[in-house]
């Protein structure tokens, strides 16, 4: 691989941890590349009938807890969202139909806050109309862009991509072909991509 | 709780992640109490029938690659387990009947030593003889108290105590009664651990 390819970060917007993931990469100071996907089509795979959170009590209690936690450390809004998880097809494809906008990272982290921060249905266009209205974008055109079937492939392609590179669950780091799962194996995701980038410099 | 109350490291011999976690507890400059318990039982009451790394392979082998990568940063020696989840009864049985013991951390950093460094069989006697023998330990006294009665009771009472306590995996730190689920969440431990102390101080 390019040694100066960028980081880059395979999200999902129904997932509690990206949203911290998320948050995370936009602060870095080395580029980026942002990747929605579809966990669902994953998790069918791995034999889940719906969110490992769900299917485990104990695990989706303690996740909420611990995101609780995770958001004040990191001063994010949190709302134990009244719905889990919630559709992110919309939101993803707006994201990937837009994935050189220069609004896409303020228009994911909107779409993590409305759904985690206030408890938000971000599979209502409405909801994505009004927050894509608040960074100056032409919802309509956006959202009809969303709907295009190149844009629909683009994110079937992208879900494909993530199976074939092996993944589980998001948020997950990429580097080369190396896999870091969790928003907390971020240190360790950029520390390979600066050696990396040293032995291609 | 009382507020100089240690920090508390739940974990379980056949765990890979309990080895980086019960590593790191060792070099840390505050109190900690080592609980040892038992996954199995409570993997059960979730209605996993194995180790979820075995139930879904896409996720095992994702974590046999992190340890490596944890390992070699860690300074930690590492081999792929020919067998997982080896049964740690005994290794927990020995630790939980030697609690106050001075060797104790050095007998389970030796035990996931053997089972994750070098690939040995820890559900073997002779293997754990081996390890409390070069501790300088009087290894039949110590695996003949690991089968008394009064021991086998304190691991059954402990891992009852983990479910009580909401833990689904391990390892897990608990300070008051937060619980922070894996290695990687002992920063957060910590800090709660030292605000604590503080307010009590």
């Amino acid at each position: 691989m390019p040694a100066k390819a960028p980081i880059e970060l395979w999200f999902e917007f129904a997932s509690t941890y990206s949203y911290l993931g998320l948050e995370a990469a936009t602060k870095l100071d080395i580029p980026v590349r942002y990747r929605p996907f579809l966990l669902g089509p994953l998790f069918a795979a791995q034999g889940y009938t719906d969110s490992p959170f769900n299917l485990y009590p104990r695990k989706g209690r303690y996740m909420l807890r611990d995101m609780e936690r995770l958001c004040l450390d990191a001063g994010l809004p949190w709302q134990k969202p009244s719905r889990f998880p919630r559709n992110g097809l919309l939101a993803a494809r707006i994201a990937i139909g837009h994935e050189t906008a220069p609004w896409l990272t303020a228009f994911c982290s909107q779409v993590y806050r409305a759904n985690f921060g206030y408890d938000r249905e971000i599979s209502d266009a409405s909801v994505l109309s009004e927050i894509l209205t608040e960074l100056g974008v032409d919802a309509q055109a956006a959202i009809e862009r969303a709907h295009s079937p190149e844009v629909k492939h683009a994110l079937k392609a992208q879900t494909s991509r993530a199976d074939e590179l092996g993944m589980f669950g998001a948020p997950t780091w990429l580097v080369g072909d190396e896999l870091f799962w969790g928003a907390d194996r971020m240190p360790q995701a950029v520390a390979l991509w600066k050696r990396n980038a040293e032995v291609g410099a």
